[in-house]
């Protein structure tokens, strides 16, 4: 066959993969937005028969031909279809490593114990959990040697989610991060211990419906195109792109904004991204997003970095004061105060910008040291409580608060949890490099001038797809290799603005 | 392989059918309820994918052999697994009948004259849509041919919507309802003429929220279980099965309640006769609604029969008064005859209940001749026209108020219209029928008791499926073969009150 007919044959079969792919997500979104509660049954049969439905095509063997013979004709590709055929090898040779059996009983594994962990979350019992997570464990080793028995297996896993990424690399940046926030921290239990926080103005009488018309705004400001996107209601935020359309998703608590807001801006981070990516590839690599770090950089850069700034609220009070009575008398500094409250404490998702990074760093320790051998998940509870006192110095009372708060590990998604320190790190590095090319951004924030950042994402992080790997993407954008400094630099900025903000410091 | 075994995979493979078949339908749905404008592209592919993905797994040739199989062994099945097998296999056969060439060509002819009606009827032109009706009519005398060339085309047709019916059976009751109808329409004109109707008090001003608040009660109260349903909003009012929920929608114009409540009350019965079918046979055809014109049966009735009873205003007036300042002193009378404004006129879906069927039976008669060849589609403007005026009394300016107006025949459609009228016929005998059993209908829609008579059309009706074919479900639910007699006593008994409403009368 010709290269040019095979390769338009390979985009054929990608984007029926990504039509199937899309509809399934609409299922689930449609799962955790509209449906009727007594139509769980029936929707999780549609599910299943769409996911067997996009095994069966995503591993047709015309597809596997395929991308084996584009393979060994990548010099008569243009480079942007080398790409498509590249990014799809790697995929699939992965995939095509783990017997169907493997992936049969891993699945069965990751559903019985994410059962189990409810349980035991319930419970507080992690006695229940703890066998399983030692087989999922010996699973993801037995995974990671299939894949290439030649690497660590935790950096083996890693790429599930940041392909290309190298464990010393991974481990000298959050090194980094590490010690730099350990003299950070300790200054933040100063200050809190001395100054204890005012009130949230974001406290308080908020209509459920002015939040959503006042979300919409904050969310278009920023430049989500709502001709090719939603924001719906859900227990817990998300987004999903279901073709060319992007869906948000937030929970809206009439005592409180903080809650709808922030995570409205980082679903539309994630959201802005999508929407970014080359939609003349829509359901290819090209037009796909680089990795789960990159992605959470776009949340996190418009959730915290714009998000949580002065200059962000002095843009946004006009029209909150005009959404919400409650917020009449509120000014920009205790607003910024109250969504920039920084202490040590047991929960992740509750965590502050700065100590949720330390969160992550004990769960990377903890991880690696249970694929490694060097940790057995009986031990887990027990080693959680004395990192936590070494990072953060504050220990759970029950695992509840400690090891059993999140579902990653009993879902088998070992490797998943540093993409969020990762993407905290791209971003700070990605809007340093912004500054230096369109100017103070602060100013462009305070005017509600957002589109000059955004095109800045856009030409140089978004429009990529899966074009570079993460670390060469973030070194090309930024002229630098991923580094933790200007992360460091942003928070020490806020622990600054900290010290002079809280009342009588 | 054993008889038992064999019946479960058949089961397997509808079950696989309709799961895709209700993820389509969910593409569908969020078509017209909340996908974003600019998504228009993609989605039209994931539903493309969806319906070739239906197609290869309801032609799957191990799912024929099946059926071919086990219609070789009815009697080694219990009656309820011989229904599943008998009605698969009359569906199969009518779609083997046809080549893949052929299916083919008639969707292309289809989609092709969908797009030149849409311009046609725009520029009022039917000289632009008359040689593509021809195609289609000589398209579907193929068809039928095809399927059984031993029978009147037309009636092999009609099978598509009403699986067992007979055209003389069709024609006896139409042909019934055109004579009783012609008395009861110089009727109306002669009252008409001397008193016009007043204001409705349903025109006025009706904010959309407090609408939607009002058609989810009133459609809970007829038995709506909105456990397994919803009703969300759409440019034309539809209801759409997704396995185990039944979705309606209505269109809110805040000038109008008229339109809202009674689109509402429509698609509700056909969602209640949906959520009334065994759900133990879902996928199955038990499981499934037993033809068009049954399902029409159950909206009409609920919308015509009793959504306009003066009964039905009795109970439903307080609640409306709470909804709406602009009810505060409207009367029952006023409100019941609003709602039964009965004149000819020139549009099908603008009609009243009355005269509706004489619009079908002008289709009716008008499209028997097309495919009988005793009509060219060339000289259809002007048929159309003359029969107008021998039927209704009015004809219409130009062709967009007349043969331009319904989509059905450029989209191929020939022998649906008549199911409109077959539904209102069985409507009113099953009404009859179950007053006689279950005591007077008024009396109980007035004490908003509205449970026994869901009870009963579930118990006759719905639970069915497709174990009896329309003629004796009818014939069974009501001990009397289908007649137009109930429904001819039924709007007699409308005029009646019609002459003694209109003021002055």
């Amino acid at each position: 066959m010709n290269t040019q007919t095979a390769y338009a044959d390979l985009v054929h079969h990608l984007q029926r993969c990504s039509d199937i792919a899309g509809t399934l997500r609409l299922l689930e979104w449609d799962q955790e937005t509209y449906l009727p509660a007594g139509a769980m049954d029936s929707r999780a049969r549609q599910i299943g028969a769409l996911a067997e439905i996009l095994h069966t095509h995503s591993t047709a063997p015309a597809l596997l031909a395929l991308v084996d013979e584009l393979a060994n004709r990548l010099d008569e590709l243009d480079p942007e279809q080398a790409v498509d055929v590249r990014e799809s090898k790697w995929q699939l040779d992965r995939e095509r490593a783990l017997d169907a059996a493997l992936v049969r009983e891993r699945a069965e594994l990751r559903a019985n114990a994410r059962s189990v962990w409810i349980q035991a979350r319930h419970d507080d019992d992690f006695a229940l959990l703890a066998p399983h997570l030692e087989q999922l464990v010996a699973m993801e080793r037995r995974v990671a040697t299939a894949i290439d028995a030649s690497r660590d297996p935790y950096e083996v896993l890693l790429e599930s989610y940041e392909p290309g990424l190298r464990l010393a690399h991974l481990e000298s940046v959050l090194g980094e991060v590490r010690a730099g926030l350990q003299p950070l921290v300790a200054r933040i239990c100063a200050l809190v211990e001395r100054h204890p926080y005012p009130a949230s103005p974001l406290i308080g009488d908020f209509d459920a419906g002015a939040q959503r018309r006042f979300n919409e705004h904050a969310v278009a400001a920023i430049g989500f195109d709502f001709s090719r996107g939603r924001i719906d209601e859900s227990a817990h935020p998300f987004s999903t792109t279901i073709g060319s359309d992007v869906r948000l998703t937030t929970r809206y608590d009439p005592r409180d904004l903080t809650y709808s807001l922030y995570s409205s801006l980082h679903e539309a981070g994630h959201g802005l991204y999508e929407q970014g990516l080359a939609a003349d590839a829509r359901g290819l690599p090209r037009g796909t997003a680089c990795s789960l770090g990159v992605h959470e950089s776009q949340s996190r850069l418009w959730e915290n970095q714009i998000g949580r700034s002065h200059a962000y609220w002095e843009q946004l009070l006009p029209a909150a004061r005009a959404a919400f009575p409650a917020l009449a008398a509120a000014s920009v500094d205790a607003l910024v105060l109250a969504v920039n409250r920084m202490e040590p404490s047991l929960i992740r998702t509750e965590s502050d910008e700065t100590t949720y990074n330390l969160h992550i760093i004990l769960r990377f320790e903890l991880e690696r040291a249970l694929i490694g051998g060097d940790l057995r998940a009986a031990d887990l509870s027990g080693a959680w409580r004395e990192k936590m006192r070494e990072l953060l110095g504050v220990t759970p009372a029950d695992d509840r608060h400690g090891v059993l708060q999140d579902v990653h590990w009993a879902a088998g998604e070992f490797g998943y949890f540093p993409t969020y320190t990762l993407g905290n790190v791209y971003a700070a590095q990605l809007l340093e490099a912004a500054a230096r090319e369109i100017g103070d951004i602060d100013e462009l924030v305070r005017a509600g001038e957002f589109a000059t950042l955004l095109g800045w994402l856009r030409a140089k992080v978004h429009r990529w797809g899966q074009t570079l790997r993460a670390a060469e993407l973030i070194e090309r954008a930024t002229g630098e290799p991923a580094s933790a400094q200007p992360l460091l630099r942003h928070l020490e900025r806020k622990v600054e603005l900290l010290a002079r903000a809280l009342p009588g410091a």
